[in-house]
């Protein structure tokens, strides 16, 4: 049977699963020091429920079903495409037993039969953090989610990430307060930006109905991005007002300021940022990779003023999704990182002979007791052979036991010795004291900027 | 939109899903002490590659195709039924880039459209460990690895775990010893002992054509379990002679005897154990939780003589598999495990008014700074309601800014205090010193005997 990589079902070697690995790690430490509990819900869901919610009819869903099928009365299931449909589902059939405003986090795979092409995959890794509330969610959880991502992006050894925020309120009551109402059409127009630029949308509006001035005043906007909370002046400098405007502005300043408190640099308002048309309803939020914003967001969400509802109670939520493998598999694709060895072990613990197998088994166990990962050497051959082995993998210590001066006292166990075999430096060394410096306890994850 | 469980899918609530975390925790850190790099294969394969290996034709798999489907040249694709022929496969595909003999562990979940019931799900995670090598595989391994899971075990929050360890040579020899020439379907048979009893086996045996006499011997064979290396003796006993029986037992003797130095009393010889009849060759294993016998084995594994071969080269392998799910499962369903606490927050840090939330934030930032978990209340509700907020999800401690007296030196803000809401102990603190008893930084696995 011949052996094919399956398009879009990315796999990774060894050493790349490292580098993944420190990612997860780091997203969930900084998830869990935020006081998000994880949960995980199941790969499938009833299609009716996958087809219903998302707002993208067009996701390309998988079906799910037995080969040996006889199951005609069962619901019909397909993979989830996102983790927020999900966990909809899982607040409504467990509201009973779950505390209000609930916080989680959710790192999982989704599969969507998407066309494969660079970055974008059928099966890829998301990790989501959301609260959502009963009846109400206060606006404060719009500050604090975006704070979470900018920790977790300084954490993680990727250059600058840029959270970009905007609130739908904003164009929403300023598209109002020029006279135009079809706001939806006119965001849809607005948000090709990126994509065929200002003058081609300018005559998409005008030909959707708007004047040649309503247009330049929805790019006017569109084109406002800063830092402070100047694009509150830069909005009213436009000279249009409405209610709704105002409450939007109110919300990003209230988010933007957190951001300079808390995170100088890490959140900009940035009011073409549009998202997610159907469902936000307040904040919105992508990410760019400073020096890469040709890649587009890396993380992306918003807030729902109904993530879930079953018909009495509606809950209001926000939320924030990283792309985990979009964003590791461009920084690995383009060698921006690597991992320094392609094995948790750092020490390999060499054989003499066969016979001897239970001393180097016993100063691995000693080494491991104290939390030093390590590997007993597959064969008694000459050390040249058992290094090699180490270098191969990019262990950084081979382990020689007996290859000591014996201790004072007769019939003492001669001691053992270590070799770090980048330096080529061997010394003496007691399995129940030695430890490799920090820096080499585990795999490093190493940066080069492509 | 009716929502219901999908039978056989289970899902944890967020306290829950912490007992499956530290589990999945000790798991990931025992196998990486041991030098096990972790892999993950994507979740569908052919399903060509499905039916034809892993020895059951009555795996019950998930097809998996695009709803929109129109690919009608792509291969037809199911889910991974276990982590066996994902690996076999990734060792083949990447043959090239691996460096032999190849450790790696691999924690994903895993699809069967089997019926589901108490400890048998329809998506569930195992976690794997194997050594695959290239035309010979060294026999240390099958002691290696049995050790390996003995100290997942020793670290788990469970009663004690007995892996049962047998040579499938050992009933290979004797068969023939004894005149028996259809080794599988005799030791078929003798694989029913726990279903069906030694008087039921013995008729089925001679039924299946061996005398009377020969089926008690194989009974006699199949009653033997030391924990030390008496096993041999009392094969020798029975008057029984045969190349491949010595070679069983001598393969047997080094695995138990790397147990009683390594792991006292977690390896027992047990010759009843006979396991996946189609590919295993020598070592097999299954796992017992001493005192629930009866649920079956939760770790079970063996040495295949040909993992994987692509016609020119074969991989010799030897793997064991830990059921995660099941286990989880029965202690969880038994009330035999649970967390502390619902949430990893260790602080709930109060709020004032929605005013003074900067202070409130500017407290947990400099509290997760030094890696402790907390979350700022979504209230500046009475103290008393903020203090039920945390109580309700198990925080352990509720921080007041300004609640402490004023330092000397007129205009100095007040100082904080924290409270230990189990105690009720309320005491003046910093959030730049104050630090947790270590037992309440992380959620505690609680344990109880059912």
């Amino acid at each position: 049977m011949k052996i094919t990589p399956i398009s879009g079902f990315p796999e990774y070697l060894p050493a790349e699963r490292i580098v993944e690995q420190h990612f997860l790690d780091i997203i969930r430490e900084t998830f869990e020091l935020h006081g998000f509990p994880s949960i995980e819900t199941r790969a499938v869901e009833p299609v009716d429920r996958l087809l219903g919610k998302g707002g993208d009819a067009d996701k390309e869903i998988y079906g799910v079903s037995r080969l040996a099928g006889d199951e005609t009365a069962d619901a019909e299931l397909g993979l989830h495409f996102d983790l927020t449909v999900p966990f909809a589902r899982y607040v409504l059939e467990n509201a009973g037993h779950l505390a209000f405003p609930f916080r989680r986090h959710q790192v999982q795979k989704v599969w969507r039969g998407e066309r494969p092409q660079e970055g974008r995959y059928r099966e890829f890794t998301q990790a989501d953090i959301d609260v959502v509330d009963v009846g109400e969610l206060a606006p404060h959880f719009e500050a604090e989610l975006p704070l979470v991502m900018a920790e977790v992006f300084s954490r993680l050894p990727i250059g600058q990430m840029v959270i970009q925020v905007n609130n739908r309120k904003i164009p929403e009551g300023f598209y109002l307060g020029i006279g135009v109402t079809d706001v939806i059409g006119t965001l849809r127009i607005v948000d090709k930006l990126d994509k065929i630029g200002p003058a081609r949308v300018a005559d998409l509006l005008v030909e959707s109905g708007l004047t040649r001035e309503q247009a330049d005043q929805c790019l006017a906007l569109a084109a406002i991005r800063t830092e402070d909370l100047s694009f509150a002046d830069r909005v009213r400098e436009l000279g249009v007002s409405h209610p709704v405007l105002d409450e939007g502005l109110d919300a990003l300043s209230r988010v933007i300021s957190s951001g300079m408190a808390n995170a100088p640099g890490a959140l900009v308002a940035d009011l073409r940022i549009a998202r997610g048309l159907d469902y936000y309803t307040g904040t919105v939020y992508e990410t760019q990779l400073v020096g890469h914003e040709a890649w587009g967001s890396f993380c992306s969400g918003g807030r729902y003023d109904s993530l879930a509802s079953d018909g009495k109670t509606t809950y209001p939520g926000v939320g924030i999704s990283i792309g985990v493998s979009r964003l590791l598999g461009l920084l690995l694709g383009h060698q921006m990182l690597r991992a320094s060895r392609s094995t948790p072990a750092c020490v390999l613990v060499a054989v003499n002979d066969e016979e001897s197998r239970p001393t180097s088994t016993r100063v691995a166990t000693a080494l491991r007791a104290r939390g030093i990962p390590c590997e007993v050497a597959p064969k008694p051959a000459k050390f040249g052979k058992q290094i090699r082995y180490a270098e191969r993998r990019g262990i950084p210590y081979v382990w020689f036991p007996g290859a000591g001066v014996a201790a004072d006292g007769a019939g003492d166990r001669p001691g053992d010795q270590v070799k770090d075999i980048r330096s080529g430096e061997q010394v003496d060394a007691d399995a129940s004291t030695w430890a490799p410096p920090a820096e080499d306890l585990h795999p490093q994850i190493l940066r080069s900027e492509a």
